[in-house]
């Protein structure tokens, strides 16, 4: 592999310190959970191998897969969530990394087949708009490919969505797979998601029985705006 | 700025030393949360700088802007929540720091705009009475200057109430703002919101369906004159 | 000081040890919290100095104080709970240590004035049946002496309970007191009691709409005989 | 003891780890849980003693029992609960290690006397169906011997269940009881309850009023086959 060998060294150990960072943002129970990267050609994708502690994964144990999610280079079997990766990469092409975890708030949410509604400005910064839920799998579906039908239904379910500025969904029964430019902000916004699926939570308990009101969409739009619009103000990098 | 450099120093290593606060207390997630100080003469603010985590903070790294709210020193760019602090420190002359986090149970009760009633001394100890929720913002208002508007809610909001006394407001479908004297008091104001608003949400949850009852006025007034009134017997450095 | 001083010193560093417990266990945010003990003769009290931060605290720290709640030793001011501490140690002689926190699933059913049912073994290993709620002082009560008032309440609501089969109780509106044979043993219960005030939260919530099953005398009296009856037969040291 | 004195070093040293683990993975408070091992020929159990806590616990503590329960090496008491494991290595003979905790959600559920259903595929992933909850003690049974009628209990709720798939069980009123075809294998068991546990009661309060809806067996089976079935393709080591 010449041609991508700088690079593929540095995604890996992107791809490596983003899955340490499940473990340190408290987003993983023993190995629930990865994180994949992709190259700037999309030829490569570079993803957990399956079943190993956060605590002992180095550079050298990510795995490559190619466009078909074959093995290209590694000793370890990568993630058995691979097919679901590699078809988000197909299907939405502005992004570089996918995290994958069950981190308990947002997998509460996909357990109860709710979306999460936008109730506040901290989830307007990251979502614009409720961060969908799929529809389940048919016995067919899950027959012929589990992990594939999960990515298809991930599509089918954010279909007519900039996959950026809704870089999350809830898997049915399942739990939350997040996305980003790059491997770093799919990791963000998998600690984002967490946070505002915890805080809609316990709205949601407190506005019993009436039901949460929505987040105006004017104060939405504005959030959202002033951290990812044209003329963002939010950090030291804007939009 | 000669007649300044030795409190400005001090000042900004105080407002550093609260921002790393924030992530210490557990009342921020990533970069959700700054804090601010003010000069006696009210005259220079320091305050975060968008978008850097706290791990990283120097005292070198907080702006200093002036009573417009325009940069006076530093490299970066002040949070933009910068207006809204603007604002407070105009409206309240008794106060010289400010916190805004969005801390999880005090952002649950600010989503569903829900004052955090008075449920027990530790509340008293702090708030003196509940903590009141802003109205939402017009359309209008947030399209001519969303984070000025919030500030002015804010006031409105506090109107007749002395700050010193109540030293925190939620603003509603967004989170707290918590002040105080000084720069390490309005960061304890924003732990014990935090604390306060975790045990209402307990106590409205095991007080279903009747709902909570309400401390006793006899006791909230004893347990904050105690702590903070004139003959204050709480600490070592009484009143 | 020279009968007492020896055991004092040690005294003094078990109080001290104990306090520091409180934030190591989790059971107090700033200064919420003390701990003292007593000596065998009970002639004099060690107790946390008030809004003293635990991890600064040092042995020197702690007060001293007479059955009348005045200073012996020490150069700073006690808890302000310490009326209530010296009230508790007169009426409940079989006792060596007191634990006062606001730890948040406690305070929870303190502030719904509601009792910690025993809905399980953790429970019943650790309180003899359901933990009380004090009734609520009237302004009066507040008015003659808030504290005093605060340990009358208590030793009445305690009445014809041995407090060591008991060693908790919940203040209405305010946060629970704690005590044992020792100053070791009021913290552990203090532990104790949060952890089951926390399981019978959830409890509770799961159990909704018609309540939950209270544990069964008998499995209720066989836990606690175990562990602190004549015939105990857990841990190394039984009974 | 000549024919086991390797493996029982290492059984030692793993029981040990596995207790220490408790605390590490948060299921345990001060000594509310215990570990325990089984030799291959089923002829020594290797257990925690009674009520010592786990940062200060060593290999050379933990004590050795027969399959009678009486202890054969040790200079301390094994855990109180030594009987009710004693009963569950006779009845389930696939199984080398058992761990049992008062972790709180799951010990919630207990006390709710309510089985956990399975709700999503992390559930799936390691127990493959709702956990059940054991049948109320009668007085008799707790006078004629209450350990040993909590793992009767336990054996009977399990009849016709394989223990390798239902690798966990709620004791009525106490808490769980888990287990695994090795030490290691029944703590991280009883780690992933906990989750489980915890992610389910959020699920039951999302769900009010209709109640969640349970995971489709077409998923759950796929998600466990694919852990543990004979084709299992999810970790380095699969079936």
């Amino acid at each position: 592999m010449p041609r991508h060998s700088v690079p593929l060294t540095t995604l890996r150990e992107e791809v490596c310190e983003a899955n340490r960072g499940l473990a340190r943002h408290g987003l993983a129970t023993l190995t629930w959970g990865n994180v994949s990267g992709i190259t700037p050609d999309r030829e490569c994708i570079a993803i957990k191998p399956s079943g190993v502690p956060y605590d002992r994964l180095t550079p050298a144990d990510i795995v490559l897969v190619g466009r078909d999610g074959r093995v290209i280079d590694g000793s370890l079997r990568p993630s058995s969530d691979t097919p679901t990766h590699v078809l988000l990469y197909q299907a939405f092409t502005s992004i570089g990394g996918i995290t994958h975890t069950h981190s308990p708030y947002a997998t509460m949410f996909a357990q109860a087949r709710r979306e999460i509604p936008c109730l506040g400005t901290t989830h307007a910064d990251h979502f614009h708009g409720p961060v969908p839920v799929t529809r389940q799998l048919t016995a067919a579906e899950v027959e012929a490919g589990y992990e594939d039908a999960t990515g298809r239904a991930i599509v089918e379910r954010l279909a007519g969505q900039d996959p950026i500025a809704m870089p999350a969904v809830l898997v049915a029964g399942h739990a939350p797979f997040c996305w980003g430019r790059n491997v770093a902000a799919s990791l963000e916004n998998a600690v984002a998601l967490e946070a505002v699926a915890f805080m809609a939570f316990g709205t949601v308990v407190l506005a019993e029985p009436a039901g949460p009101t929505l987040l105006e969409s004017h104060i939405l739009c504005k959030h959202h705006a002033r951290k990812h619009g044209p003329a963002a103000y939010y950090g030291q990098d804007p939009g």
